[in-house]
C-alpha cells in the first residue's frame, strides 16, 4: 500500500501450527490429527467466505463435518483460533516464493510474473478467499498485527521487484507503492468474481494481468 | 466481471430521491429539506464505511447530528433506505459520464482515461467509499439489483471501449472482461488504502494507473 510505512520487516515466516490466539496441540504433518484439523479449517473457511465471519457458528462447521462440536474442540481452541489458522494457511508457500523473488539471475520481469502467478494460486483456494473476504479485522491485536505483517511483506516484494527493475533498466520509471497498490487490488479482487468452472482458469487470469501491466494495452504504434 | 452476464443493458438512471425501499419525501435540489437529507446520508455513509453496516444504528447517526431519532424519520424512512440513497449518490455523475463514453470524436484511450478519472473520484468521496466497503448486500433484492445493475453498466462501457479501441487499431488484442475486472479490482481497492492527506491525490493515483495500464511498466527495448 503506497501510504503504508514501508520499513524492511524482519522475515519471520508465520508459524504453520500453534499461534498467537492459540492452538490445542501441535500436529505433526501428514498424521491424522492434522486431516482432520485440515478438514475443520477448510470447511471453516469455506463458510466464512460464503456467511461471513460473524454468522458462522462453530454448531454450522460441526454440522457441516458430521461432528460433535465437544469433537470438535479436541482440534481447535475457538472460532478465533481457526481463523488465524486458515489466514495463516492461506499465505501456504509465498515465504519461499518471496525468498525466491531476491534470485538476481532471473530477470526481474519474470520474477514478477512467477510471484503474480504464486499470490493468485494462493489467494483462489479456500484459504485464500477467506484471507481477502474476511481478513484479520475479527483477530485480536496480536495475531492481527502478525498477519499484517505478513501482507507487509508481500507488498514490499513486490515494490522491491521494481525499484530493481527501474534500476536495471528492465522497467520504466514509475512509483512502486502505486504498481504495488494497484497489483495488489486487481489480484483481491479476483475471488469476488471469478468462477471455478468460469472461462478462464486463475493462472490465465494471472497470466492475462501480467501481460497487461508489463505491455500495456496501446497498440504499439500509439503507445 | 468477465463471468458475469453481458447484455446489453436499458440504461434506466437511478433516482436520485424516491427509491426501491421508499423515501418519505421528494425533496427539491437547493432545498433545506434536501440540504438536511444531505447532511443525514454522508454522516450516515461515513458511519457505515468506519463502523460497518451491521454496527451502525439511526440512534448512532442521529446522534452524530446532534438530532432526535424522531427528526430523522421525518427526512428517511429506515436504515435500509439510507444506504440505498447512499449508494445511488456514489456513482454522481456517472451516468452522464457513460454517456460521454460513446462520443467516438475523442480517441478511445483518451475517453478511458476520462472514464477512470471520474470513477476514481466518483468512489473515494464518502458516498463512493460507503458503496465500495459497504456495498449493495444488505438491500432488499429489488434495491440491491438496481445498484447492480448500474455496477454491470460500468463494466460494459470499459469493455466497449476496450472493443472499440481493438477494432479501430489504438488497442492490443486483450480480453476485454479481464482488462475491465483488472481496472475495477485496481479502482475499488483504493478506499481501503488512500488517506486524503497522503502523498498522492485521487487524480494522481487515477493518472498513475492509467499509465501503467496504457504503456505497461516494461521499459520499451524490452517489452
Amino acid at each position: 500500500m503506497p501510504t503504508a510505512k514501508s520499513t524492511a520487516e524482519k522475515p519471520t515466516p508465520l508459524r504453520r501450527t500453534g499461534s498467537a490466539v492459540g492452538s490445542r496441540r501441535k500436529a505433526a504433518p501428514g498424521s491424522k490429527h492434522e486431516d482432520k484439523l485440515a478438514a475443520i479449517l477448510r470447511t471453516a473457511a469455506q463458510q466464512f467466505s460464503t456467511n461471513g465471519y460473524e454468522a458462522t457458528s462453530l454448531d454450522m462447521i460441526a454440522d457441516q463435518l458430521g461432528m460433535h462440536k465437544a469433537t470438535l474442540y479436541h482440534y481447535v481452541d475457538n472460532k478465533e483460533s481457526i481463523l488465524y489458522q486458515c489466514l495463516v494457511r492461506s499465505f501456504g508457500d509465498l515465504d519461499v516464493v518471496m525468498r525466491n523473488m531476491e534470485d538476481r539471475s532471473i530477470p526481474v520481469l519474470e520474477r514478477l510474473r512467477l510471484f503474480v502467478r504464486s499470490l493468485a494460486a494462493a489467494q483462489n483456494n479456500d484459504y485464500g478467499r477467506c484471507q481477502v473476504l474476511v481478513g484479520s479485522r475479527p483477530l485480536d491485536t496480536q495475531a492481527g498485527e502478525e498477519i499484517q505483517r505478513f501482507k507487509r511483506r508481500l507488498d514490499q516484494t513486490v515494490r522491491n521487484l521494481i525499484t530493481e527493475g527501474i534500476a536495471d533498466g528492465s522497467i520504466r520509471p514509475c512509483h512502486p507503492g502505486l504498481f504495488s497498490a494497484m497489483l495488489f487490488g486487481a489480484l483481491n479482487w479476483v475471488p469476488r468474481w471469478h468462477q471455478d468452472n468460469g472461462k478462464f482458469s486463475i493462472q490465465d487470469v494471472a497470466d492475462s494481468f501480467m501481460d497487461m501491466l508489463v505491455h500495456g494495452v496501446a497498440a504499439p504504434s500509439r503507445s
